[in-house]
């Protein structure tokens, strides 16, 4: 354990692409959707354990999801929870965080991890965790860049440099969500990386990054931090209705001087459908992931998942289809197939125009 | 109205076409399945009482089913009911249906209805059946046939001969389910009919040919009508113990002398599948059949029912899918291709062999 380690998991999650499980109130890193039973953010949270403990562990999430998150992360302190007032992207939460770190202990190291993420080799990972403390306790801020499994047009790719260190290239550029060929070529190439959306830093690197290229968000920050703590929730919440919504990639990560990557393969998954979480789950010989008393005849491919809460016993029978996603909780049930998953939105987006709010 | 004239309907179904909705206690007689509000047993009593009144009107069920037939068909006397104690086919509670006509009017006519039928043209209907009364009336047992729509293959057919009276045929033989090309033969050739299930007879006629071909049966309904009232109940019970398992076709029909068919054609249905009650159920523009606030996206012919009864609200979203049924029960949850909703019958296997009883 490193003593000056400190953890910021985000957890600002809108969560419509799990519906009908995920919903405003229930987003995805509250949900245990992965292949282990824990909520996505407890299994987060655990996963670092090792390395830094609760007291050096901060929560980042709205503060519409204070109560829930805290319930299943009920092991943290309660002031491990910043409730972010209003939704702002990354750059204003993990400003504040380092405000708050600096704060703690101005020698403080920061890794920011999303909440929601799958990690198929935790090893793996947290040997890549360590090697990107390392080089951001050095100095400059530190990515993990995935080695690409495929040619994902999904996500941002990090360009990597020279190799600095062992295991560490400095950043040569951050570059936007790429087209197919773009992808296939990032994929061949052996210098791009996925973005992981982990960041490594030291606080005081960060208030200074964050003072360079959002002065106002500095300003308002001194401003929040030399109030007696009674009064800072309150100027939280003013500062936020100013700073603009702006990520931390394009807020100070894209103007930093100096960046490093971690290039790391730790069977990571964004887990951002049902598709993908069919693929993470275990599967019958059919390919069927579903609750043991289901009924399953001819059904191949299938996702079902029973998230009642009512605790009555109920048989789910699924004869002769393949490649769906049956997904049931106390007041929705969607039946939709794998490949579709993504589209689950306009089950959401109709839903709104209803006016059929408590069911997002 | 004909004053002779008595309804005795048959409603001992079993139930495992109509899974989940339909179960041993609760088979599709009992259900709404068709287009209609009512469940089929009320559809088809309601649909004869211009021609029959309630007090002529005999249901003919398992004694299981007793306190659930009542229920749904409230406004009949309780002497209307008879209960069977052990399924045994259809010969030997028409037999005794007929015994008991006899007892309450030797000269009593009567008409044997299936209860869990649709019949899309009620008019058409009622003129076949006053034919088919007429006809019966004179001696002949009648049935009516119906014109055959398409070269089916899961039903037995009526041959007829020459035409003995306006709109009836004598009967020249009973067909068993035939194979695809002679059912092609048949739906073609302008002679042959379905068999409908529905028989017309004087009750005497009935007595005199189970006489003759169930002699043993006719003994044992003697007796039983020999006794006290009080005593009936019982003997019956002990006689049904004795009864061969037979159908009133195989068991009489097939043997009796004098036979007649009225053909006819009124939107009949055997509603005998999931894929048939979407047939004949409303439908959106996209081939929908769905409750009304359920969401539906790029989704097309597909048959949603929530048959729930605990009254909580509830969303239902297909998203993409097609040609699906979706069935939803307090205790269960269906999903089944329309065109493989016969093999539902493989789930109700299933859940017995798991020896969930409950659920079937």
């Amino acid at each position: 354990m490193i003593d000056d380690l400190f953890a910021v998991v985000l957890a600002g999650g809108s969560g419509t692409r799990f519906w009908p499980a995920s919903r405003r109130l229930m987003p995805k890193q509250l949900l245990a959707i992965g292949p282990e039973p824990d909520s996505l953010i407890a299994a987060t949270v655990r996963r670092i354990e090792s390395l830094v403990p609760a007291e050096r562990t901060l929560i980042a999430t709205g503060v519409h999801l204070l109560d829930e998150t805290r319930r299943v992360l009920s092991w943290l302190p309660s002031a491990a929870f910043l409730g972010e007032p209003i939704a702002k992207n990354t750059a204003p939460c993990i400003a504040w965080a380092s405000w708050e770190v600096v704060r703690r202990n101005p020698n403080g190291v920061v890794m920011v991890l999303p909440s929601d993420q799958h990690v198929g080799d935790p090893q793996a990972f947290l040997d890549a965790v360590r090697r990107a403390v390392e080089s951001s306790a050095r100095g400059p801020i530190t990515t993990i860049g995935l080695l690409p499994t495929r040619p994902e047009t999904g996500y941002g790719y990090i360009e990597a440099g020279a190799e600095s260190s062992p295991g560490v290239r400095d950043v040569a550029r951050f570059v936007e969500k790429p087209d197919r060929a773009r992808a296939e070529e990032y994929a061949a190439s052996g210098r791009h990386y996925w973005n992981s959306g982990m960041f490594f830093f030291r606080a005081d690197v960060m208030q200074a990054a964050v003072r360079e290229h959002l002065p106002e968000m500095a300003a308002g920050l001194d401003r929040v931090f030399s109030l007696p703590p009674a009064q800072r929730a309150r100027a939280i919440a003013e500062e936020f209705e100013r700073f603009p919504s702006i990520s931390i990639d394009y807020g100070v990560m894209e103007r930093a001087r100096s960046l490093a990557v971690v290039p790391a393969s730790f069977g990571w998954s964004d887990l951002g459908s049902w598709q993908v979480a069919w693929e993470l789950a275990s599967k019958d010989a059919q390919g069927n992931a579903a609750p043991a008393g289901a009924v399953l005849a001819g059904a191949r491919g299938n996702l079902v998942r029973d998230l009642r809460t009512d605790g009555r016993e109920r048989v789910i029978a699924l004869v002769g289809v393949e490649g769906l996603c049956v997904i049931e909780t106390d007041d929705a049930l969607l039946v939709i197939p794998r490949e579709r998953s993504q589209d689950v939105r306009v089950v959401v987006d109709e839903l709104k125009a209803r006016g059929r709010s408590e069911l997002v």
